[in-house]
């Protein structure tokens, strides 16, 4: 029998999210601060906790989607918490997208009461956590990872063990997004660059994606910067703030990330000037207004 | 009947053009500043010129493949050169990567003759030469393209008219240059970082490649960060000198490119610290300097 | 009758600050986490006390110099620290170099229970301190300010009420530290394009010295880059510290700083080699292992 | 008896230098490209020449002073130059700000005609050059400095030989237009950091000029930028110019140089946003550009 999952924050991905565990089967027990996505998904068969506490005490596995690391601080030691209401054995699955350091911090916090403690932040957006395709990046106990296996593949079609040190699938997660942001650069400056030197940056674009500029990044972000169509989508001020956190982690590293830093200081423009809401391909628009041309 | 086509420069790739263009049919007329290379072409059956002058008095259709912009000007303009041989409605195709602007220069003289003068740089590396699949980006009129495409079907896949403008094509490939080179840097700052922090690269590798992260850089690049294999390929000496016509056409064009700029540092530390005869992926060896430790 | 004053943090700083103070007729009271430097005070005539409580429940004004935000919040707001043992109507001068964030919360605290926070970070480095000629940049109310400006005296030459908001002194320290690590960074980029250019360090230093760029920072640390003598003095680590207490300021105010954020990448590279404990000079160390070259 | 001394480039700079040259007592030929400079030279006592040329069959020492590489090329070497003009003995003084490689090659092609080339690039700005107080920066070789010693004298206050290479001086030049540009961008980004975290950045200078962030560009600077006044004074784009020499002076050297590169492409954003003509203090208004606040 499936054992009863809970899941904490229903946001834009967490939704989706969880309605893939409820297809696949599982009894689900859902929590989030705002009424409306409860509603939606008790009306397709999860029951409603009116707290972290409560879903931690109906059942035995918890998958927490939040913004941020003092969100999820808050949910899983704070008062009417997870640890408040988990027991030894039970496991916490964090898919949120947090700093390393409070993983190890709560992972930590969660071992000395018996909970093994996942962090599993996934990449592939909304559409991915729609389709239940995302990429799951795990750190945690491996035998922890074998039991919540079977819900991790009701969201994601890739998962992988990045190890046993709690944090390392934040860690994964925070090189993907480093890696990701330098795409988007390196597409928005050679666009620019067509631009500037007088060529048409759509037959550049055409030339180049196929050699070794291809990505996929660019097979998705060129045609949004040469549209203007900067829909979320994943958005700026979200990628900038999981930059933050790989500059954190490299920085408690003594690691120099001259590019990672580089880049931080464009989307931090671009937030500045009201991008930070639009999807990331809008870093263009720092990088047009640094130059004083439009795509 | 098909035209003879000459061909000048025939080093790590254009040994590989000028033979493919043998292979397609053409008559084949050969100038190297090094013997063994037009040995080797000759006994395939191309004939031998002692002179670019030579080449374009004996070929309708002349294709340069030459290290940098003075080479192609000595070639093109220089005594016993190609505008002392070649006669009006003659076409001139520089697949070699040089400065957009002295492309300009050479094919308003070129114009003045009535020569046809494409520029026509190529991406794919000796991979892609030899089997003659290379992306070529064009610019210059497009009836001459049009006469000189059978030609360049003989040694590229994808062939693209960037634009009229002469230097379109070499405009094109600076920006192809510049997408690579942060590519490169955003891979070996996430495989540093995941060090750093205590993740084994290898296994974050593995889980973001599929993802977001996805491209031919990451699939290509990263196994030999991990590996230390360096073999060229694409030498780190070249990549920085196509990086700094990006950034010398950009400076023309007022446009400020501060990643480019940021990772020409880098190549030029990678270089000061002797690694200029390997494959780009040692762009690690720069950060791994900057930060004191190895992947 | 002069007030009795409290000092808590008797390190580099602080026991050259505490010193003056008493030379200049006030009672002291200190405290320190290590004896040597009590006793030492305690030896010219200061009192002992156990705890930062017995330090503000046995003096109406008390100084804080502290390495960094948590000490500072430990001493002020923790067990058996000053908020503990102060009264309405006491004022806190906190000379560390924090936060402007941690600041701005602990002021807020101590303004609920009626006691005046400045804060009061200083610039001039041990030998100012020795000297009582620091520079102080004062946050907080100005009433405050008036009753302690006689005890500021005795430490500092210059005292600039930067605002009443509480931080404002901080956020003065942090501008200063900006300036000055772009202005080594500055000398030391020079320095090194003179050696690296053929010419003699020395005589270019010489040269430029009096001229547009003449600096204090020119004057102090040109001289020790050329020599390679790096004995501290302010602590290469202290200043990267302070660098990303800047840094995080701006991020809160949505602010790029991108010669900031670089000069960190290089601060990073050079305590990864291990010169944190030198002298802010060495910043020329992680230049030249850049460069690959010495002066 | 004093030698006859031509004078040629009656700029900005230029014709305060050469007036200060008559006025020291010695005879003047001049030549300028546009008249009323010449004309105002010749009431005072100068002798106009028709040519470079000219001015080097008149004059034993002949002083240059002109915007760029080509125009020193142009003027020394090109058709009625004064390599034309000058006879084995006499003395050019190149007082330009130009890259040094060119510097190399022209004191290569006057010591073939037995000519000395002097490199001999000034700082101080029009002020200075006004005031007879310009710092000169002197490469090439000792004897011919000596001989033209009085007439440096007549121009500047302090005469430094950097060395017998020839482009010695540019290369102090170009160390001391590093040293500046990063001055700037510090101070400029400190006061934005002032303001941004909501301080009073005139407050803010108030308190940090005096200490370890004293300058002679702060104190030049700071007020400019605070009141937004760029009148010139130096030229951003001609600051641009020699920065640009700089770099290239690096790269030849294989030599990184992040910092400069980094405040290149500020100074690109300034010039792109149609900032080049105002004084170099506007570099704040590239920061603020990208900030998306004023001071």
């Amino acid at each position: 029998m499936k054992p009863t999952v809970g899941f904490v924050g229903l946001g834009l991905m967490g939704r989706h999210m969880a309605r893939n565990v409820l297809k696949a089967g599982f009894p689900l027990v859902v929590h989030n601060r705002s009424r409306p996505a409860v509603d939606e998904l008790v009306a397709k068969g999860a029951a409603a906790a009116w707290s972290p506490q409560e879903v931690a005490e109906r059942a035995t596995v918890v998958i927490t989607m939040l913004p941020n690391s003092p969100d999820v601080r808050l949910v899983a030691a704070g008062e009417n918490g997870l640890f408040a209401g988990a027991s030894a054995g039970h496991i916490i699955i964090d898919s949120s997208t947090i700093s390393p350091v409070v993983t190890a911090e709560l992972a930590g916090q969660a071992a000395a009461l018996g909970i093994a403690w996942l962090d599993a932040p996934v990449s592939g957006g909304p559409t991915g956590a729609q389709a239940g395709t995302l990429s799951i990046m795990v750190g945690g106990p491996a035998d922890a990872l074998e039991k919540a296996r079977p819900i991790l593949k009701a969201m994601g079609k890739t998962i992988t063990h990045i190890g046993v040190k709690p944090g390392s699938g934040q860690i994964a997660k925070a090189c993907n997004q480093v890696v990701v942001a330098l795409y988007l650069q390196a597409i928005a400056e050679a666009l620019l660059l067509a631009k500037g030197a007088g060529a048409d940056p759509a037959k550049v674009y055409q030339a180049i994606r196929g050699g070794a500029a291809q990505s996929w990044a660019m097979d998705n972000h060129a045609p949004r910067m040469l549209s203007g169509n900067h829909a979320p989508g994943f958005k700026a001020w979200m990628h900038l703030k999981d930059l933050r956190i790989a500059l954190e982690t490299a920085q408690q590293a003594n690691l120099p990330l001259p590019g990672t830093a580089q880049v931080v200081q464009l989307y931090t423009s671009l937030l500045a000037a009201g991008h930070g809401e639009e999807n990331t391909s809008a870093l263009i628009a720092a990088l047009e207004n640094l130059a004083g041309i439009k795509l």
